[in-house]
């Protein structure tokens, strides 16, 4: 089975997101940096968990491929912090569609187009499901940062404008969720984890 | 609104599964253990890619989510290697049991008995879905083993008999995985990686 073989050389190709390390620190594991692989798990637990605030339709199970498969295109580009210069991010993304590009042509041709288009539709952020799936991976960070004395915000000097922009697929999408999202923004900045610009 | 922070403290408490180390090795950063949030990561992943070569009817939504949740017990029950000895499975099961009641309870009501059934019906693997997912949490320890010249079977002198036991979830719902997985195994046994037995 050629269809077999492919897949699941894909398959242990993912085994290198496990070693792709993020800004976020694992609080409840000395502190460490948190990878990709992980981060990608707990992401798609949120989805399904806090479906219930979402105000439009959306498909879950597409939600949730979103959500899985996002950050597969660091095993080639690596992870960029998520408030770096412009022009370090738009270098990034050139990166990133070349690794869709690689990786996901391991798989069967009509898997390859399945998930390359899914990876397109996250980054575009348009579809209800690619808004929602982008919430869900920048509300994290953000409950992280929050239990961890404001985290890799302290540490960089991170502005509420820049949490508020990054958080704002919520509005629309999760209101309810937005707004305690803005609550916790603010406390944030009474707590000096973020600054106040 | 009380569910969203209940919701909020579940997401956070999962956090802990990054901390639970598992018998397997990541080959790709520098042998680490692999923990099982990241694995549980890859397994879901497996799960949409191998849909094809199921030959009865599943729902894929309700296996990816059996699969992100199956290990969620372990942050309070720890990881047992899957070839200890009877006496210790039977006694990690009551502290699963323990561990699902806590650990899924932080949920609202409706949720608790959605992902506790669902955890229950995973650990039963009869209905269709939960052999699918018990099938995918298999043979990834397989295919690292296979990478990694026998990893934890070399190592704790596992033999074929377990592993084929072990992968039997394949037989009846994927074939023709189950026929590659028989395969590897003899190859397996050829190298050295496990005790033909």
């Amino acid at each position: 089975m050629d269809s077999l073989n492919e897949q699941l050389n894909f398959i242990l190709e993912l085994d290198k997101l496990k070693a792709v390390y993020r800004q976020a620190l694992v609080k409840t594991d000395n502190n460490r940096q948190e990878n990709s692989a992980e981060h990608s798990w707990h992401i798609a637990m949120l989805a399904p968990i806090l479906l219930e605030h979402v105000c439009e339709d959306v498909n879950l199970l597409r939600v949730i491929k979103m959500l899985l498969i996002h950050d597969i295109v660091e095993i080639d580009a690596g992870d960029t912090f998520a408030f770096s210069k412009q022009s370090d991010l738009d270098a990034q993304h050139d990166k990133e569609l070349a690794a869709a590009n690689r990786i996901f042509g391991l798989l069967p041709e009509s898997q390859f187009h399945e998930y390359r288009s899914l990876w397109l539709e996250f980054e575009a952020a348009e579809s209800a499901d690619a808004r929602f799936a982008k919430a869900m991976d920048r509300i994290l960070p953000l409950l992280q940062n929050m239990q961890n004395d404001g985290g890799s915000w302290a540490k960089h000097g991170v502005k509420k404008s820049q949490v508020l922009k990054r958080n704002q697929y919520l509005e629309g999408i999760a209101p309810g969720i937005w707004q305690y999202v803005c609550e916790q923004i603010d406390l944030a900045v009474t707590k000096g984890w973020l600054k106040d610009q």
